[in-house]
């Protein structure tokens, strides 16, 4: 690596720290911002210095905002009465690119780990359960992941709001859609079979 | 996408550009670096901002370089009549890694492509002939990738230099090492069968 000049090693070092990045890729990168028109380089730059500086956290659901209510909260065309409980921006996003959820969200920032020492006070289920105390919502859809984790972050909600009365659901799990079955591992199968439905 | 906010919208946008980005690794790669330390986050501005800056071109090899002459082309230890001829820094590198090669080497950033609009004048063809030309060289590789573009550019260039006394060679093709037979397309075959030596 050290036939490059040192200010292409230390970008390279800086890429390598991005996810699923290895030196090779980060070469890559490298080269092409070498050959690219300045403005783009610049407004890359740009774009990753200001990126702390713009985004904010929503003040209800704790999803990424440029204003301190985000705007899915502040929408009344949604429902605000049926929340959706996510791990992250990006499991909100996912969701919402669905295209088939008309509610608000809640985004619990990471999910109760306790080897990694994530508790439930390091998430965001004391306002998840504030927001349902205050008795607007209705149901609360749990779409946490389906790992270990998830499932316990999941079980742990439901606990936290059996006391109230708001109905609480947990999003399907089963085979997905263009899956093959012979493909399909034996856990996923054996709840697909469990959650079977009249058709 | 656009249920996040602009700051990031831009920023996935950008990374998007860089060469095998599609949306969703920008968009991870986004969101990593909305949680990773402040100083990781400004050290890749900088070091993204600083890139064209910092870095220059050798006036000898045209080889990427933080001084006027690059470390190889002002190495005393480095055999300054062997010249290997190659398409980018990239393939440089790759060579300087093989740890193999104790010649210099000269830059033709880019392969003739008249279809791209690359003829002779867009290369460094006319500088790899003033440096043969000036008589201190005496064997240039060829070391041009075996495409369609990269041997007609070996081709261009031994035409160019056949007029000066001076040896010529291109490197080896043939089977890679660790290379399966089955596997090896039969053009890769048929130049090894044809290439093949005494043992």
């Amino acid at each position: 690596m050290n036939h490059y000049p040192e200010a292409i090693l230390k970008l390279i070092r800086h890429l390598c720290r991005l996810p699923g990045i290895g030196e090779k890729s980060a070469e890559r990168f490298a080269m092409h911002l070498l050959t690219a028109p300045d403005e783009e380089v610049a407004g890359l730059a740009r774009s990753i210095a200001d990126l702390k500086k713009q985004v904010k956290v929503c003040n209800t659901c704790f999803c990424l905002s440029d204003r301190q209510t985000c705007r899915i909260c502040s929408d009344p065309g949604r429902d605000h009465g049926l929340v959706c409980v996510v791990e992250s921006p990006a499991d909100m996003a996912a969701v919402e690119k669905s295209g088939s959820y008309p509610g608000v969200y809640h985004v619990l920032q990471g999910l109760l780990s306790p080897m990694d020492g994530i508790g439930p006070e390091e998430l965001r289920i004391r306002e998840l359960v504030g927001r349902v105390a205050a008795g607007k919502v209705s149901e609360v859809v749990i779409a946490t992941s389906t790992s270990v984790e998830g499932e316990a972050t999941a079980d742990y909600i439901t606990r936290a709001l059996k006391s109230y009365s708001v109905k609480i659901t947990r999003i399907a799990s089963g085979v997905p859609m263009g899956g093959e079955l012979k493909y399909i591992d034996q856990v996923t199968l054996k709840k697909a079979m469990e959650a079977r439905r009249a058709v």
